[in-house]
Order: C-alpha cells, then structure tokens, then sequence
C-alpha cells in the first residue's frame, strides 16, 4: 500500500538549510554541501536532462526512491525561490526551471491559490487547504506508489507531528552547518517513535531509513 | 600515533542527553534511549562484571575502541552525579562505582581540586586547569594508544571548537528526544570539517566515524 515517506538531506548537527537561509537563498550558508553527494548521480543528472553521472549505492539509492515515487508534496520555499518572482510572475517556475525533474504529480503547500501548471512531464498543483488536503490529492495521484514529501523542514514537521508519517529517509552528510533551520525540532509533545529499517552508507553520505512506529 | 578521538551516543535530532537533564539525571528524559544499543553486549556487560551478552557488529565497534583507547577524558558530570556527592563525600563513586568500567587512566574536567584515586583498574584524576592541561596528560598516560572524549557535550564541544579533535565517532540512536542537550552546538566560526571514514550498522543503532579535516 502507497506510504508516506519524508525523504530530506541532513547534516551530522541535523540542519537541512544553513544560516540566514531565505527565499533567494533557501539553502542558506553552506547549506549546498548538504546535497553535494547527490548532483554528480547519474540518476540526478539524467533528470536534469544531463549524461554520464556516477552510479553505484549512492545511485541505486535515488533510482529506487524514483521509483516508489508516484507524488510528491513541497513547501512554498522549496518550490519558488525569489521574492518577486511568485506573485509578480505567474510563470515563474521557482528553482525547477522548465522541465522539472520530478515527473509525477508535485503538491505545492502555500498560502496563495496559483493554477495548476504543467511543465513537460510534471504538472504541479498549489495546495491551500493544509497538509491533509494535500495529502488526500496526493495519494489519489500517486495510486499504488508512495507519497513523497520532499521539504522543507516545516512542512516535514507538520506531517510528523500529525502522525502521518510512515517513513522517514535521511541522507545524512558528514558536515556541519552550525545554524539554519532544524529538521527535528518544535515536536515535543508528538514525538514519533522509530524504529531503523535499513542503513546504506558511502564515503559521500549515510543513507538512513526509519519507519515511525504507531 | 596517538589520536584524539570523540565518541559518544546521539540521537537522530542531534542530542546527547534528553530534556531536564541535571546532576541527579545527567541523561536527561528519555535519555537512556541513547545507549539501549550498548548495555545488551558482551564488551560491555564484561566490563560491568557480567556474563552472556550479545556479540556481532555492534560489539565488534565497542571492543575495537576499548582496544585502540589508552585514557579518557570526560567532564566533570558524566563522572559524578548527586548535588551532594562531590564536595561532601570525597570518596564518591559517582556514577560508575568502586569498580570502573574504563581500565585505562581517567582524566575528569572539573573546577574543584580533589586527590587522585585508583579503583581496581582505573585511575581517577583531577584536572583543573582545563582542556588542553587535562589533553597533555592524558596523552602522556595513553603511549600509543588514543585518547577518548566520552563527554559530556560540553566537554566534546570545547575540543571541538579549539581544534583538538582528530576524529568523531557518533552512535546515532533511532530515536528522537525533541529536547535536552545538542552535541553540536555553538561551534560557530569554527566549525570543524569532517571526512566519512567508515559507517557501521546495526538494526539498533548507526555508528559514524568522521575524521577531521585540517
């Protein structure tokens, strides 16, 4: 049965944005090492319309969650960078440019109702009724693949806190960012129990997949 | 040579003790959740004066680090809990009693001079002119062996921060406490870089071994 996994990059200190991140910036300082392990994939890079990437544990590890992945839900921040660029520009298209690399179905959380886009093979939807609404549309379009919910760290943490969670995939970098924003904090006193299903580790990044336990 | 390694348990949100920790409950609520993954084993229960425990990986990680550490250093609250046990009782066990588990020399952080003291297989010193002070002899006592931070977080922190630390070794719990005490906090600007080294799993915990970059 389709699941509802958090998947997200993390530093060893438990950032997933360095300091003074922003809309302009949303990673924050140094918050790009975070992904470093990831933009050399082959399985990325194919996505991105690019050849010739690496492949091996690290690889195998996107192109499986690729594949379980039949939505995905984001935040505003994650999806839109700029400003200026959501209201002012109604084709802006936010960090994912013209051929977004997702291919299935994106729900976008916001507070402001947008149309629906599509984008060569990935259409995205603007969610203004919350996580549960997002998620209702989400699995409707997922079928019998899993809901990804891809960041950022709030709304990560709303679906935590609402119990709704079924996984949670942590790329863990071995780096410390020192500040930013904190994907585990503010979730006393709804604590998800968990519960390590499998650890995949390269020199480049521990990959660390939990199922909450209810 | 001799290497300056931290060890210690953290959880998946980054900390080493849960909330409220104190004197009285240096883990802190739920904190004892860090170190489930340990009491269970053969290293460890045979350095507590018990039988039977489990071997495999896990214990492999214990017994290969007894192995290579020649001396510990540890802040003066990972060494004696209870408000009243320290200045009132000199002969205190704090927390680890009259036969410690350590078997090498012991070099405790602490503000209040007090007389060495030798329990079975340990010897417990004193060190009151802080870190680097409490490094030299610590090293001194290890020969070629290394010599190990077991903190507390504080304690990790301040080598951390001065430079001092060669390599990190965490045991990342599966588990969230949403609260307490961070390994990895206020280290700003001096942030160290880290190199993943090796990373050895078990369904109960994920130990990481980072090595500084200088």
């Amino acid at each position: 049965m389709s699941k509802l996994v958090l998947e997200i990059s993390m530093s060893l200190d438990g950032y997933v944005a360095g300091p003074n991140a922003s809309l302009d910036d949303p990673l924050g300082e140094g918050g790009e090492q975070l992904h470093e392990w990831i933009v050399g994939l082959d399985a990325w890079r194919e996505r991105h319309g690019l050849d010739g990437g690496e492949r091996g544990a690290d690889n195998d590890v996107v192109e499986e969650s690729l594949a379980r992945t039949g939505a995905v839900i984001m935040g505003r921040k994650m999806y839109s960078g700029g400003e200026g660029s959501w209201e002012d520009d109604p084709n802006a298209g936010g960090w994912w440019g013209d051929e977004p690399p997702f291919r299935v179905p994106v729900f976008v959380l916001t507070h402001h109702a947008r149309e629906t886009e599509t984008k060569e093979q990935t259409t995205i939807a603007f969610v203004t009724d919350g996580i549960e609404a997002a998620l209702e549309r989400a699995r409707e379009a997922a079928g019998e693949r899993d809901v990804l919910v891809a960041g950022g760290a709030n709304v990560a943490q709303e679906y935590l806190a609402a119990g709704l969670a079924d996984e949670v995939h942590i790329h863990l970098a071995p780096v410390l960012l020192g500040g930013g924003v904190r994907l585990f904090d503010g979730l006393r006193p709804t604590l998800p129990a968990l519960e390590l299903e499998r650890t995949i580790a390269s020199p480049a990044v521990t990959h660390l997949r939990y199922r909450v336990v209810r």
